[in-house]
């Protein structure tokens, strides 16, 4: 006879009723072949005596097996493995307590080794450079937790907690319309946007709806590696233009125009990712001049409009946009928290309709809850209040940064001190390389990171950008230090 | 002289200081060069004079220009618009309060007619049928929110604030590869899952990765709508097998395989959507073996695993996996409520870690603060007593409707009860057509919504599936009576 008695194991402090876990391992057993088609099993009362459980858990077991469809009934017969399932061909599992999904899949697919990024373990001993974040520490999170609690609360919520609009809550599209044309000059209606989860989705989204195989995006000679990767995945060609002290050079664009239909031009027009500079006001006229003439698509992707030091920041190319050519991209990740993912792409109707359209089956919508709490985060005027507390800090921090850079540092490194944003585009003389200062700053805590990224276009250039919004002065001075530390030991090497 | 008086309009109760509001409205005097290049502009003394505001006001608005690069100040001269600026060849702006963004975008962009959807207008006085979802009236949403609140407001949160994993945070992963051992029978761990925002991007990511241009994935005769308007943006190839009782027929497929190289097979083994059928034990291992032998993917969409009313459910076929054939994909949004964008894709870890890689450049990462809200949900146990409640619940509502149905319409339909899920998978007699009755329907307040949905693949069965889970007793009632007297009224055209 089969030895039921030392096949089973019942655990009577488990969650999972005793029936089931039987009834789970019979599967198992019938799955091995263990017992094959065609068995008879045990009758339930001399089974239920062998385990010692009670006679309805084993009638309970085999009724389930049968409606499952593992066993079958025969009246006055018995209880039959079923004789029509077919043989299993797999891997015997030793233990259920054990991960054996397999690392390797049993299936072709495909990979894109443009997208690969290495992940960079998080060492609480090590100070850790980064490309222009904010401080997450000055996240008005209580304020944000209250007002999304306050929300759940609302009776009429209930509203909301079903499935919504493609295009995001209607509150906070309603609020970002009136807010963006008053302050940043736009001209839009409720038709001229949707809510995206931060600027990424954004971007997503209309690489998915411009590019097909090799059509052209033109972007700068070094520019945000994520647009680049964005497109990159689309099978998009990318033309490099250069970028200098006014912004991405619109007069190659121009040149590239008269031999080539391009697709889409992808700017942040305030300021240039990565090198911090801000688009001149000729080059945007200009460029929107060539965007109507030849018909592209403007990609402005304006990540870092609410961070200018020394003037009011230039309008968006968007405000000036009356041909339809403009795809105007922004989040509220930079200025609140990361992990807030609200962001907005606005464009003419019927790209935002299309956008829409994708959306839906990229995560059919976004989160309404959060949506809300953000509409009313702008409405009641934290926002502005958020935005001019974190200006004052990060302008500091700024003016420290680039000055203890230029004390401690001017042997080693040129920058010139950034007009607004989080980063200072930090360019290394060519007797040193950041491979060889990233490894000794690891041997003083610190950790530059992925340097290479930068130098998408391979020209050279020898920089790359270092944040420093996100440090308090103790942090900046630390970080300097340790960098002198570093070029010190890198220079008699 | 050009009218400086009558072409600006100050508003002093504006947020925007004076000098901006200035400024602007000079860019735009400039940009539709009615002040040309090289324009001197009048003197600050005499500016200031003519708009009653004090000279600081206009000195500040014309450093703002300089500074912006609008006009340019030569010393002892005056200030002049930039010679350099291009015209600009935009239509004009009537007014800054208009809505003026094109409805027609300016350059090309690629449309897929397939991923068009009719929206229905939201009407209270009108009873909406679906397909199957919950009651979000029942949702624990104040049990959420305070969760929500108490992680908000713990300290370490600040880490969870910034960029976070792509694979979703961490805790919620741990939590769920726990909770699908545990209840689903699963052998995973950490390194097999990804958390997506709902199941659709799951089958989003999945589809991307597997197919190409003409790339064939196997669904069912008629089968859920979203995915395979997701399959066939990827361009892939579509091939349909007949569905009978026992779901998804796997001996169609073998026939398939020893012909064509296919990439997946698409199934809902809990229930078939939208025939609302249980996939047999014997074609789980059918299905399996063939993955197996053919090398191909079986995306495996539990959407409904935690509803059967019948017996106990069915272990996923991701249970009995051990070749790495199966992408497992679920989410919460069934089981609490549509907003919790909550999903998880499960699979081997390279197919996973390249999910990671391609969701990078979708939206960047899930929202980490909702991820440890949902953790904490599932350990305290919450989810498990709420799966309990919402079971008796939607089987007495199954029962009741079901009921109603047989009594009140079978002159007009057939329909066998489902053992699980939210919805019925309804039949019309052919002498009748949904068309008509849908038009019908909305003179009793009913509306019936995109019935066409299900004739996907144009074998014209004439069924839809009509969800109950989402009404109460009353509304169950009212929407039996409401079909009823649309028949009698449709019988008699």
């Amino acid at each position: 006879m089969f030895p039921y008695k030392t096949s089973f194991h019942l655990d009577r402090k488990s969650k999972q009723a005793l029936y089931l876990q039987l009834a789970n391992q019979f599967i198992k057993l019938i799955k091995d072949t263990i017992l094959p088609p065609k068995t008879k099993l045990l009758g339930s009362r001399s089974l239920a005596v062998l385990l010692q459980v009670h006679r309805k858990t084993i009638v309970a077991c085999y009724d389930e097996l049968a409606l499952q469809g593992w066993v079958e009934s025969v009246p006055k017969k018995g209880t039959f493995v079923n004789a029509s399932l077919p043989l299993f061909y797999q891997q015997k599992i030793k233990s259920t307590k054990e991960a054996t999904m397999t690392k390797k899949a049993g299936f072709q697919f495909y990979r894109d080794a443009a997208l690969k990024s290495n992940q960079l373990n998080s060492n609480p001993k090590f100070q850790y450079l980064n490309d222009g974040i904010s401080d997450v520490r000055l996240t008005p999170i209580n304020e944000l937790a209250r007002i999304y609690r306050g929300i759940a609360q609302k009776k009429n919520t209930i509203d909301h907690l079903s499935y919504g609009a493609v295009y995001g809550n209607l509150e906070l599209r309603k609020t970002l319309v009136n807010y963006l044309n008053e302050t940043r000059g736009l001209h839009i209606s409720i038709n001229n946007i949707l809510i995206t989860r931060g600027s990424q989705m954004g971007i997503f989204l209309s690489s998915k709806i411009l590019c097909k195989k090799d059509d052209i995006v033109v972007v700068g000679e070094t520019n945000y590696s994520a647009a680049d990767a964005t497109f990159t995945h689309q099978k998009a060609t990318l033309l490099r233009v250069s970028v200098d002290e006014n912004g991405i050079d619109t007069h190659q664009i121009e040149k590239i125009c008269k031999h080539q239909q391009i697709k889409a031009v992808y700017v942040t027009s305030h300021h240039h990712h990565p090198t911090t500079v801000t688009l001149s006001a000729e080059r945007r006229i200009h460029l929107l001049n060539l965007a109507k003439e030849y018909r592209f698509a403007i990609i402005e992707d304006d990540y870092d409009y609410d961070f200018n030091y020394n003037h009011a920041p230039i309008l968006p190319l968007a405000s000036h946009d009356t041909n339809g050519n403009v795809i105007y991209i922004g989040s509220v990740c930079k200025t609140v928290a990361p992990v807030f993912r609200i962001g907005y792409l606005i464009a003419p109707k019927e790209f935002v309709d299309e956008a829409a359209n994708l959306r839906k089956i990229v995560d059919r919508q976004g989160d309404a809850l959060l949506e809300l709490t953000f509409s009313e985060f702008i409405k009641n005027g934290d926002l502005d209040r958020h935005i001019r507390k974190v200006m004052k800090i990060y302008k500091a921090r700024r003016d420290l940064f680039c000055e203890l850079l230029k004390d401690e540092l001017s042997d080693y490194v040129i920058f010139n001190k950034p007009k607004g944003g989080m980063a200072v585009w930090v360019t290394l003389d060519k007797k040193y390389s950041w491979k060889i200062i990233s490894k000794i700053a690891r041997k003083h805590l610190l950790e530059i990171g992925n340097w290479q990224r930068y130098n998408l276009a391979k020209t050279n250039h020898n920089a790359i950008r270092i944040g420093f919004a996100s440090y308090t002065s103790d942090e900046i001075y630390e970080l300097i230090k340790k960098l002198k530390i570093t070029m010190r030991e890198v220079e008699k090497l």
